[in-house]
């Protein structure tokens, strides 16, 4: 497996919300036992800026979310309009029978602070440890921290992918700028 | 004021979580003691189909978490982007000293479930109550089931705002449609 800083690099920690705040699809990567699962979601938000805190829904139905909780440990990968069609076939199957990164050709790397691995096909990747179960019995809901983040620094507009729902999805288009005094 | 039925349509339950899935940038209003006001924000996540969950974070150094807290109600109101510099500009003034509304030339129209007004500017608009305040201290999240939805019909494919920090927004570009076994 190749070693993330030859295609990645460090995004300090304080940026992280730049990449989930607009909404992408993202893959979640988990692992146990050595052996790795990936599943694809659009229900996160972020919740806090640094250290960046995250909110995800991984619904009990999925064979991520018992991964998830035992190990409290995933990766969010996320992916461009390029890697569109294997993201949605991703989410189409379940890896409780197959490997999904083997049957839809997607490159695992070891991340550097989880078990879980990288996807390097993915323009980000966020390394993150579940910080707060309250709400897994009740919504499914993991409040994780991002403990390490990746970028490929090549990709300076990402056309992200974000779900409408019933196979309709919307990229990424143009960029504006406006005199926000937000973050 | 005018009457919702005249320029937007009852969206079903079942569908609001196209509309929050994709991660626009929203405007959240409330009322208080005959007293609306309006804030910008985009983090928050769908956390359930029907009835529709969502979940949203709002900072305590924000005038509309008090408000919210007391009233336990609240509209998000969708904009495209022919309304986003009005939406930065909510999102740069606190309503302590101002009325957003007239500042900022938006309608307010009565909601039909909770006191808070909807924004007819926008293009959707869900009218929501508290269901769940545990993460409030903790994180400012406010657990929200929305309990009507309203929709501009003629808006087809609505260019949504999406934000990437430090001013910079992402509209919504091009749709595609993938064979997704996905909602």
């Amino acid at each position: 497996m190749r070693r993330i800083q030859r295609v990645k690099k460090s995004l300090p920690l304080s940026r992280v919300y730049r990449l989930v705040e607009p909404g992408p699809v993202v893959m979640v990567t988990t692992a146990w036992h050595g052996r790795a699962n990936v599943m694809t979601l659009s229900w996160h938000m972020m919740m806090d800026f640094e250290p960046p805190i995250i909110g995800c829904v991984i619904s009990d139905r999925n064979y991520s979310f018992g991964l998830l909780r035992a190990t409290g440990e995933c990766v969010i990968n996320i992916p461009t309009v390029e890697l569109a069609a294997k993201t949605v076939r991703v989410g189409n199957t379940t890896g409780r029978k197959i490997d999904k990164f083997k049957a839809f050709r997607l490159t695992p790397m070891p991340a550097s602070r989880v078990a879980a691995p990288l996807i390097a096909e993915c323009y980000a990747n966020l390394e993150c440890k579940v910080i707060d179960a309250r709400l897994v019995e009740r919504y499914n809901v993991f409040i994780m921290q991002v403990l390490k983040a990746w970028i490929d620094p090549s990709k300076k507009n990402p056309r992200t992918v974000h779900h409408r729902g019933r196979g309709v999805f919307m990229v990424a288009g143009r960029t504006i700028t406006l005199p926000s005094r937000m973050k």
